[in-house]
């Protein structure tokens, strides 16, 4: 079954519906009401049903949602049911923090790789990965790697992707703030942290 | 006037298409036509056209938005048209990035502090800024900061809220992967990195 003409938001709520789900898991529990999921994850309970309807029935009324059923639908439809591999480019501060952060397991992302241009960084260890030249780059379609994330300056954002994308990486998160070009089959999804900022002020009481 | 009942996501959209119009006028462009403006952030135009319903009417027919009244606007109603104090607390790898981000100004955002629970940090200087002491918090009030970042581990989160709370912040934009629990007046936002990588593979062709 393919998923055709489901909107970028849906799918964009997909991974936070996923990350309650899990969370009420370790809780210990095995139903959810739509309601109970939505105050979870801040959004109507009309927006739950209508965003599971792109792919089907998973729902009883009155009893709500079996958690582990629909864990595993999701990740299915977000092809999180297989572990992905994926790597990082850029191994400075922020590509540090990513490379120490524990929260991708859950997911089943694998960070299997990281480079970074400095040859004084490669060679050095950061969690076990090993980092390598950018010259490495083209190996990571024999490795099995078709997701990547770009954390370099600004200035070298456009030839990472380049580089990526000739060494066959299908999905890119670009955390450097610029918009960067890749051919259409190529989906590229970039983290501005001041846009998350920039939604804060509204919220606040008028002073 | 007070914009109430406006969807949370209609809100989170607001600085995308802001800095689509910041981008454009750089580009030395006027005026933007709303099919140009969802082509440029990924959204369809009609959209574009009911987010901005709620505030009123932006657009004319058959010429477009005019782009900086636009951006104007749009500044005003996310309340980013006065410059809004920041605090970063936890200056490791990813506080350190942060302080290091230079996409924060073009919001109107001022990081004016930065804070960690580690002694040996404490008076060390990030990009002109000196890190303090957590038990500096309590300034935040007086300085006029209302505003912070958490970037602390996971296992701190929840008490750096507290005392962010305590000294009169109103927004938190949480780094730390858990959920953290404020008073209903203080709006946090949460980013997990993770999620927005779990996006990703839907898009990629089955291999």
């Amino acid at each position: 079954m393919r998923y055709h003409k489901i909107p970028d938001e849906a799918v964009r709520r997909l991974p936070i519906y996923l990350r309650a789900l899990l969370f009420s898991s370790e809780q210990g529990r095995n139903n959810i009401s739509s309601r109970d999921l939505a105050n979870f994850v801040g959004v109507n309970p009309w927006q739950i049903r209508k965003d599971f309807s792109y792919f089907g029935e998973f729902g009883t009324p009155g009893v709500g949602y079996n958690i582990e059923k629909l864990a595993k639908e999701i990740k299915k439809i977000l092809k999180l049911d297989i572990i992905q591999k994926v790597a990082l480019v850029g191994a400075g501060n922020l590509g540090s923090a990513v490379l120490a952060y524990t929260g991708f397991r859950i997911y089943g992302f694998d960070i299997a790789a990281a480079f970074d241009a400095d040859p004084k960084k490669v060679g050095r260890k950061i969690k076990d990965i090993a980092i390598e030249a950018v010259s490495n780059l083209p190996t990571l379609r024999k490795r099995g790697i078709n997701l990547a994330i770009i954390a370099v300056p600004r200035g070298a954002a456009q030839q990472t992707a380049d580089a990526l994308v000739k060494a066959g990486v299908k999905g890119i998160l670009n955390f450097s703030p610029c918009y960067i070009t890749v051919p259409k089959k190529v989906k590229v999804i970039t983290i501005d942290i001041a846009m998350d900022l920039a939604r804060l002020p509204y919220y606040m009481p008028a002073s």
